[in-house]
């Protein structure tokens, strides 16, 4: 199988696994409780912590355990507006569907939800802001890079301007991590989500960061992570993401450049057959991304063509391709009905070889080609 | 070591690693993927699901996969209250952690939260509901089985009394599971929460049994689990989880009885000094916990000694160990302060043998006299 659907799930580093076993095996210990096995449990979370709150130049007492991208969006989401019944949130047209879905749960309970649109590529210009941001404005939720596009929106800007008027920023950083270099506080992020199965780490593990100062309600009651998230600490799954960090930060640069160049590679590989969607390769868009429409083509066809021909890849994000509906964020970029249900997303990464790609390019080209006819 | 707190997180069955592996490899997929990798992940899912639903009696459908006990006490509580703002929450004051910090966000944010007490062993007597159920009551938490005391209350009787008045319950049964019979239908739940993480699965998952008919808005935003409970599903713990239950389900009579006999054997071991705290062995208290108080003692200093001579025991829940309070469960059993703390909590299971039980009260009985002297 060729995979290409990165974004969507990576395989767990073998590093990753290692690590976690003992964790599986005699480290079985409640970080709660007052023994040596449960001491060497919490001493190895906070060990993770440190690993991870340097990643993305935070401390320690940043980060906030959460399973997964999607609870730590909606823990700051509904943390923040819980204590501010008549607080306004913004949030932009092409989010995840976590923050679509608790941008809707806010005007279902009684909040004001103001959004921001985006340009022909998928970022969201930072002046536009200027636009929807009110007095009784709290928080303003934007992702650092679109997961169907790879568009990389000015975060450090949109943050700038809410804090001229005391707004609290926060950015889904879930796509961007690891594929980029990423610093919350050069950034000026309030809060900012992070996920483990894109990296290496298993599904149901990921984290919060929220800038010291930031207070809010906790979505799941309990004691651990200083009463802001309970639950007994997935020790396991923390290690993991700490040493899929580790390995990640390290490769970071060579990671890019090897992934920029299956990207440019797969996007030349299928011009002549399909439109690039988002941003032209470059500081725009993350190099793992390549999607692309092809006309006249229903996207899910295509895709199970690929399927049995042993190329896994996906129409847009994982978490929407069930509903069958077109993808607003491709709507929300000036595309068709029709151009959004022909769009194919590949996300690749540095070990996918140049027959890879190419054998990716052929095969698209070849079923793209026999489902016109 | 002896491990002596099973109820704060039992080791995880080898059975349950060899189930989880795969996952941790080549089956990497993301269940919500349009390609066989991502199917593949979807059926071990599903799979899952049944397996759990069959053993408390429910339906595939009634099964909401979290990553704790502690989120799925928390999914129930704002998703029912979340959807009555004016609703009143009644539950009782030897709940877990999460359900009291649950009770006080409650009325933090505006909710009227009314209490349950309990008698002198711990247990809710039902007929005190009628005493604090309202017209706008709309949700009655009380857990099964307490983790401090091991008390069972009579929840199929609270449920009958909730159902008279159109009124929803809801059962903590992250203690109670697979340490005693346990069927959602004949107790007449609407919904109960449960963890992974005490079984012999990870800690890090969980599941909340929610009744077909009965909606609650989500606690994590996205479109898993119908839209109840977002996040990419974390297939490997879910199927170790199901693999668990599995083995638990199936050795559950004979596991009773052996842990029966030794929480007999550890119980008359400790009378001559100290005092039983809870019911006595039988029907009303599992029969994994010892809770004993020890007059003129500190409980942690005794656990340290514990420790120092590799016995792992608790002063209460795990959740609560680093507060340095006495206990709210033994306060509300009419302990005076002193007495809770100095309270050790013993969670045993079918494994220790005659030898480990009486290791254990003879270093107990050993240092609890050293202590007072």
């Amino acid at each position: 199988m060729i995979y290409a659907d990165y974004a969507a799930g990576a395989p767990i580093l073998p590093e990753v696994l290692d690590a976690m076993l003992p964790y599986f095996g005699a480290s079985y210990g409640n970080p709660s409780a007052n023994y040596d096995l449960g001491r060497e449990a919490a001493q190895a979370v906070e060990n993770a912590r440190g690993i991870i709150a340097d990643s993305i130049g935070a401390d320690p007492s940043e980060i906030i355990f959460t399973s997964s991208g999607c609870e730590s969006d909606s823990l700051i989401v509904r943390g923040i507006m819980a204590r501010n019944p008549r607080g306004r949130f913004v949030t932009s047209t092409v989010e995840h569907k976590t923050i679509q879905e608790a941008a809707r749960w806010l005007s279902d309970r009684g909040w004001l939800v103001d959004r921001l649109g985006v340009d022909q590529t998928g970022r969201i210009v930072p002046e536009a802001l200027y636009g929807v941001l009110h007095p009784s404005t709290v928080l303003v939720s934007v992702m650092y890079a679109n997961n169907e596009l790879g568009s990389i929106s000015d975060v450090a800007r949109m943050a700038e301007i809410c804090h001229e008027r005391d707004i609290l920023f926060h950015s889904d950083c879930v796509q961007a991590y690891q594929k980029m270099p990423l610093n919350v506080k050069s950034l000026g992020l309030d809060a900012a989500s992070f996920s483990g199965h894109k990296i290496g780490a298993p599904s149901g593990i990921g984290f919060l960061y929220l800038r010291d100062g930031v207070e809010i309600d906790p979505l799941i009651f309990g004691s651990q992570e200083g009463y802001r998230r309970g639950g007994t600490e997935n020790v396991a799954y923390i290690v993991g993401l700490a040493k899929a960090v580790e390995i990640q930060s390290r490769t970071l640069e060579e990671r890019i450049k090897k992934t920029a160049e299956n990207q440019k590679r797969l996007i030349d590989g299928l011009r002549n057959v399909g439109k690039l969607n988002g941003p032209e390769p470059g500081p725009d868009r993350l190099v793992n991304n390549v999607s692309f429409r092809f006309d006249g083509i229903e996207g899910e066809e295509l895709l199970e063509l690929l399927n049995l021909a042993g190329i896994a890849a996906s129409t847009g994000s994982a978490c929407n391709s069930s509903d069958g509906e077109p993808s607003h964020v491709l709507l929300a970029i000036g595309l068709s009905p029709e151009e959004a249900s022909s769009t194919i997303r590949f996300t690749i990464n540095e070990d996918l070889t140049a027959e890879d790609i190419d054998r990716i390019s052929a095969k698209t080209a070849e079923f793209a080609e026999s489902l016109r006819r």
